[in-house]
């Protein structure tokens, strides 16, 4: 048992709690309990099992985390700072967990929301606020991870006039929640750019497989997806979208989330080899007696401080409207590198016991594979930030 | 597919190959072959199912890899370089049945041929040797992973005089192979200190449960052993043997097969990195073509070459009969903490599909977890050197 | 010339400017104007030559950053943001200057004002405010660089009742500006344990001798001091100090602006290194369009803006009056590592002509060497912190 | 006093000095007794005034190291093993002293020895190996450091037919020992491609002015040298060698002994702060007692190791004449990198005294700026290896 029951103590030398509202900290604490309370006693199974705890979904609808950024539609409309904290805590217990929220919440969510027609708001929204309705987001497929403007899958105009469907061919790669979802925000090649669409669950021709036999992420689902001459009607398609500024906005939401989580997956690390080392003797000494664990505790703690402190300024920015890509990049970049480094570290203190499943940080680090993968590795973030500053791309 | 394939190019620049025998060499394609043919066939699945094969056993003694560099018994009596290049090419494969091979040959084999009576030698020597019957070298005690002279398993004289036997007490953690184990060497503490013991399967009051939900070293098994008051006969002591030194010396006959074969688990993951990065396309070029990619490649080509040439180095003091611990500590140290840094390195390079068993970096980097702390972790070895430089002993 | 001109770009991708008031915006723009007009025309020749300029001193006076953060005694009473700020700016230009600003205000005039006599008060404090005489503050002796409490300096009673003086013997090391000052703070042991004097400059029995052949910090100046039975009157001791209390609350004023300092020379390298690799082709393109030239200034300036951000978080704190030392240790040990690690990176941008002090990086990061060892080192900070969180000490 | 002193012991647990035969040892031990003797008295003056000790060229020459692996023409003709192991021990002296003699050897030696006409050889080269003449090699623009390809400097024609002589213009820079040099081994682009030339001292409109205020290899010359349309002879050309394989041959020869001397400082580095860390008392034990400093140590020495077996590796292929470029690469990479890091953490264990001449490491440290840079970047030489391992360029 970490994190549930730590206050500031260790875990924040520099009082960044200080900085946070009381209704932040209450937010907060609501999410932590629920983490304690409803993940961390069955993550182990569920990990190794390989098993996306469904029953969660709406539950963590009535925690209020699913859409929690947006207004209206049943969403909880609270601030970016909520949503962090939210997704720090949730990451404390599984990056996987904090995962779904964020593919439904960041993702799918925001681009109806952002994009979509008054009717499909109305007809997602509210379901997907309350967990009734699991979303995905089908951007990335087999061939570009780390580049969506080769996007092979195609949607072509199926008949002619305003009535005139879309027929959607190609393959995705890596879709969080997609056997799972009753609704899929996919993002096709058209003679306009791209453009994006709503599928729901049991189109004929969509085809959703998970991928098995993963090292990482363990309690949650990507799929492959192909989608094999699927007929769409007219209403399918996401009005607003453009181009990939659609799916970018979103990117951007979802990174936004990701720093903050995976410093809630370094923060349990942290904790929980610091409370491993104050019971376990060696030479009859707790060993975080030893200058050589402190050594490691310390710069841990270092870089949670920091890595905090960023996402919550990251956060204040994109409260008060200010924030832009490159600062999320950053974000994302460094909060990402940290965690994974602190949760292997963090292991190492655990001696034998830490590859086991009874220990969070060899998971959490399994895990960040995944994140620090996902919505950009961290050489997109480093040669996004490079152009930045040097005015100078080097992509290519 | 990778490593079984490739001359020594670009895993081997400095042409290290140039400094083994043709014998040696022919050893080695022999074991090489064996690992392509009949680990990486199967091994995801057997990770991904928690399985060790314990059927490879016989297999593995036809390949004269079991008590390999152990004179006479059935025995191969081959060199330490011999079978440096075997646990290298093994661990290639899998770190789960390089174990099994150090855990047959280096625990328990070397602990009878070295302290055994000429009955035990005769008894058990000949079926190890073949991989007909699974050893195992039970010393560490759940509550002291490095420090095994607060040991709490006991043995006490069962009866008094010549024909008295042993009343066994106490328990074991993170034995390898000890649940499928036909024999296993227990060290207890006896009131002439620290002592050991042959244990055959199947005698009453052992209780070996393997250790579940790991995430490392799947393939393998590690176990926790209980001794609940167990009678033997004086026969099952090993006569040889008084305190620590028994169990030490053969920690060190692991550690030197460990300093091989964590460079097997580097440079397969250093392969596999760099024939994905030669065909995975990026912006419509191969990824290898990046100055990122490169500098990541460049640098676990040197760690391999330098870590490979260090390996190389104690097997021929180790033939020499001039190896001493303090060596033997470097390399583990050195090879391990090189290797689960290349293995780490080698998965970012496959972007998502890095985190599938498809692939075996991230499986490797898991893996090295465990080796990285049996047999010593990076801080035992670090205080062990530091003693040796310094003069002053910092353990404690 | 690097670092005066620079608006938020580049180097505060962060918008981290946004959170400083327009008065703080204003001071900071004073001092990088002081920076560029004042230090950074001659800092080479300085530096080259081994000179501290004390001309700057009633300049910095004028400045208004000597004793900045004091009130009364014609100091000018800022914030800590202030005197952070400040001190980053000039830590821009060089550590040295920087450092002297800090002995004159977070050490000795700290030592002053905090306990010291209305009368020493109105005798010193002024006139170190304008500038007009240099304090030094002798702590660190010769055979105890990290362990104050072993202190050899004595300070005994000369004659006996109110009037009687004291006689003090010792020696000390690493005095700051001591050659210099026209009065010593010196801390010495008494049969009541430590206390501290001021000495003023001329006293005889003093005899301070700069340290040559520097390696770093070469525009300032560190001393041995000898004290050969000083004779002090009464009216030389500090009547408010007890103990290490005195001292350590000195050096942790002293760490909070090196904390801010060290950022200073962070920017002040990587704009070096930006505006170098913007200029200078390579194979036709400027090396700041290279993938591994993005990646070293990207690293870089991801620890700048932590660490900038961690440095006004500990001004805040310290401004509301609840700024702990532990606190303070996080900074100073992160910053000043960070630091170098910048300015050592920013150097290998520049190449051959990075070793010149025509560039600033290698300067900088030479002089963090100091920086890195006074105030505390690294060592001492990890094991602060350590006994901090974990509860235990391991000092020893 | 350190280095010079030292058997096997602590710097070599790893027994490497048995595999150098006794010949390699006792010319060992002549060049590091020549260190103690002539180097290590005097190398902080030299370093702090900024002084290059000419007097030491002849001493050198008698000690045998100039043109030390060269035949005839009254060179000592030793193998590449005994340049390399003189290369170390100078270079545990300073890194100034051991680019004297690799300039002096490896590159303006080897230029005439290669591609020299029988006059040329016979004028020059006894006298450079007898050190009574200083040559250079100037090769690195001012605005090319990595990219000689794109060479400014031209040699044209000066008349027609057999007797025409030479017009060289243009400018050098980082030229090792130019200002003193007797002869200088200018390249200079011609009609024909890049050519190489003879250029005696004293020759009209050839100025040589050293660069000052450096902060690395300060007890040797780097300088600027221009041409302004000096008039050579027909005699100045090296008959021998066309194209930038002239110079590359040389560079190769140099990053040769590079490898080796890196090894040098970082040795004796490493036993300056051991030999301090066990003198010095903290809290009442040696600084080498406690864990943090131990860590350190051991880290350093494993990298010694690894990098003199390396060095020791290339060398045995060096003088089976089987060595490749991409071999010598991966040696230089590694080992000024590792003794570069080696050097600013052994200087970290000094404390306050290590920022001063009276300790090496961090001498040495800044020496290996110098190092790092010349003959090839950590960039340049991770490209060439890059290139060679994936068949893929990404030097543009």
């Amino acid at each position: 048992m970490t994190g549930d029951a730590m206050a500031a103590g260790p875990s924040d030398v520099l009082d960044l709690d200080a900085l946070l509202s009381g209704e932040e900290l209450s937010l907060r604490q609501k999410v932590r309990d629920f983490t304690a309370q409803r993940i961390r006693p069955d993550i182990a199974r569920w990990y190794e099992d390989g098993v996306f705890p469904v029953e969660l979904a709406p539950e963590l609808g009535e925690l209020g985390v699913l859409g929690m950024h947006l207004e209206g539609y049943g969403c909880p409309g609270r601030t970016a700072v909520d949503y962090g904290l939210a997704a720090m805590e949730l990451e404390a217990g599984d990056s996987g967990i904090r995962t779904f929220v964020s593919v439904q919440g960041s993702l799918a969510m925001t681009a109806i929301h952002t994009w979509g027609s008054e009717e499909q708001k109305q007809e997602w929204l509210p379901r997907m606020a309350a967990g009734e309705v699991i979303g995905c987001f089908a951007l990335t497929e087999p061939s570009a991870g780390s580049d969506p403007s080769s996007m092979a899958t195609t949607a072509t105009r199926d008949g002619s006039g305003d009535n005139a469907g879309w027929i959607l061919s190609g393959a995705k790669r890596w879709i969080g929640l997609a056997s799972v979802a009753g609704v899929m925000v996919v993002w096709a090649m058209t003679v306009d750019g791209v453009r994006g669409f709503l599928v729901p669950a049991g189109t004929p021709g969509v085809t959703a497989t998970p991928i098995g036999q993963k090292l990482s992420m363990r309690a949650s689902i990507q799929c492959d997806i192909t989608f094999d001459g699927v007929r769409l009607g007219p209403e399918a398609l996401l009005p607003g979208a453009f181009g990939l500024r659609g799916p970018f906005t979103c990117l951007n939401e979802a990174r936004y989330g990701i720093a903050w989580g995976a410093m809630g997956a370094a923060r349990d690390s942290y904790e929980a080899a610091l409370a491993y080392s104050q019971d376990r003797l060696q030479f009859g000494r707790p060993l975080a007696g030893y200058q050589l664990t402190q050594e490691k505790l310390v710069n841990m703690l270092v870089e949670i401080q920091k890595g905090t402190m960023l996402a919550l300024h990251l956060g204040r920015l994109k409260d008060a409207g200010t924030i832009r890509p490159e600062q999320i990049s950053l974000g994302k970049l460094n909060n990402v590198r940290e965690a994974i480094k602190i949760a292997r570290e963090a292991r190492t203190i655990l001696g034998g016991n830490g590859i086991t499943l009874d220990y969070p940080p060899l998971r959490h680090a399994a895990n960040l594979e995944s994140v620090r993968t996902y919505e950009g590795t961290d050489e997109v973030h480093t040669l996004i930030l490079g152009q930045h500053i040097t005015g100078l791309p080097a992509f290519r």
